[in-house]
């Protein structure tokens, strides 16, 4: 017996928006450490749509998270105890930790980092999976050229905040599609976005993707779909990209939602569309993420995240960023003091 | 004056199905050549679904034929007089000739066909646009490998039946959908797809396609649209290729139709889909038309028409296609001696 484990597990499997009661805190005693195993104590818990997907009974292209069963999630953590000689106590780590506050796993699948190279938390944002999948997806996916249009939906979100700024540095003009004005300023006036509007209804969206589009629009990278994305799809150019990441407006609902048939569209106007995941191309993450932490440390990508305090305000964090209520990157910080032993 | 040209004009843009009195018979007198055109007396006229989007007032990626206008159209011609040195009486070309007897164009429009090749009529369906569409939209967008399953919709048509044979030959399990009975047995019996399966319904295909594709579909290449597609989506395997060529199901409605959104089901399946629309290929018609030629005469590829005679007989077996009661490409046959001068 190693001491006990507070744990976010699957309560109920949500109908629609996720509920507090959805979730439990549950405790579990921590086992001692076999050969390759190291024990590390979380900092940051990383939030993401995707999650929600894994809380159905059914969830295509990934396991379902059983009832009971901890949430599932990436973070970052320090390293208490270790049975791997490639780790020891006090290095900080990435990997699929769970909405746990400690967690029992093999060494070989956490990541070290080098806090010289960025803040821990951008292991979870910019140099994490949002990151790697806004710099994979446009640039492989979407293939922008200067002086293309370039609309992001979800612009203020982990994934869409890096994709549009990477398409400034391309040279594209960027047009963020975010949830409400804060997020449009704040693509306008922090991030440099070209223009920036805020969906509020689908009858106004396409006079307002017209006026920001006035050259129509070549590459499309989509997190959020629904009504949007019809819009968008309707002011595509002949032989644009469609990078489609995530769903985020389909998550929730109660009844999968029906919407316009648009293939004649795709088919006039040769556009091409791919369902992106960004595992596919693990081969260059490393060569990504210092590309990306280059143009960190260069000041040509920001991020912004919000940070709820403590395992317990996770499930009430995730259902806010799962109402688009979040600023940036949503995180949960777990404890204040990095470096010491559980 | 050099005499009058009979042509079938657009007299009123359709609402849903086109009806006989949505054409015109039109008298025109034909003027004399300038240098560099040609006179043609039609043999063949092509009639293809996307004809039908062109009698729209709004046509994305093409011109709407004006009210008035002679309908568009390939064909298959005898050049009657040459003020081309390229071309002479007597030749046997293709072109878009429109839906008349004669055609007064520039002879570099026209194609020379070389008839111990294969019968002219081919030059409108398996060595012509149809043929070509298939080929490089399965080989080049589908990208098709060896035991994979392929399904085909409006398998019986045009496009399809080459885009099916295609699969088979590259050693492709082979589902072809088609809109009838008659169909099917000839997709099975004359063509060896592995299954041959007949749209009904859009609740029964599910069991029916899952039935026919027992390991998932690799590749979906679709002419049909609608319900079907919908259906096939829902069992692509992860890294699915789906080649949109046209839409025949939605050409004809009244009012737009709406389905279920499925983008989130293509990001779970990393699939890509493609607007595919072959005239980017155009640079490598002659190999593949040399390749299909080739499969052609060794038996490798069939193919199926069905003719109607003369050109008055053009709206109504273009209407009996759009209602996919036709077998085959189907083609208006203008006149019975090939040879002759105007």
């Amino acid at each position: 017996m190693r001491g006990i484990n507070r744990q976010i597990t699957l309560a109920v499997r949500p109908v629609g928006f996720p509920r507090i009661s959805d979730f439990n805190l549950s405790y579990s005693p921590l086992r001692s450490l076999v050969a390759g195993e190291v024990l590390v104590r979380s900092v940051y818990l990383s939030l993401d749509p995707y999650m929600r997907l894994r809380m159905n009974a059914v969830c295509a292209g990934a396991q379902p998270i059983a009832l009971g069963e901890v949430m599932v999630g990436g973070a970052v953590a320090v390293v208490v105890e270790s049975a791997d000689p490639g780790l020891r106590a006090g290095d900080t780590v990435e990997g699929m930790l769970g909405w746990q506050e400690h967690a029992l796993v093999r060494g070989r699948t956490l990541r070290k980092l080098d806090l010289r190279v960025a803040p821990m938390s951008t292991a979870l944002g910019l140099l994490g999976m949002p990151g790697l999948t806004a710099y994979f997806g446009l640039l492989d996916a979407g293939e922008p050229s200067r002086g293309e249009t370039v609309v992001v939906s979800g612009a203020a979100g982990a994934v869409g905040m890096v994709a549009g700024q990477i398409a400034r540095i391309e040279g594209c003009r960027v047009v963020g599609v975010a949830g409400s004005e804060i997020d449009v300023s704040w693509l306008h006036t922090e991030l440099g976005f070209d223009d920036a509007l805020s969906y509020e209804s689908a009858a106004d969206i396409d006079r307002q993707l017209a006026a920001s589009c006035p050259d129509g629009i070549d590459v499309y990278f989509d997190t959020v779909g629904g009504a949007l994305t019809d819009a968008v799809l309707r002011q595509l150019n002949p032989g644009a990209r469609v990078v489609v990441c995530a769903q985020t407006s389909q998550y929730n609902l109660e009844r999968a939602e029906t919407g316009p048939r648009w293939l004649v569209a795709l088919v006039d106007k040769r556009a091409k569309l791919e369902g992106f995941e960004v595992s596919r191309c693990a081969a260059r993450f490393p060569a990504a993420r210092r590309k990306l932490g280059r143009w960190l440390r260069q000041g040509r990508l920001k991020y912004r995240e919000e940070v709820a305090h403590g395992l317990e305000a996770a499930p009430q964090a995730f259902i806010h960023m799962l109402e688009g209520k979040n600023q940036g990157k949503q995180l949960v910080r777990l404890s204040e003091s990095l470096g010491a032993a559980a």
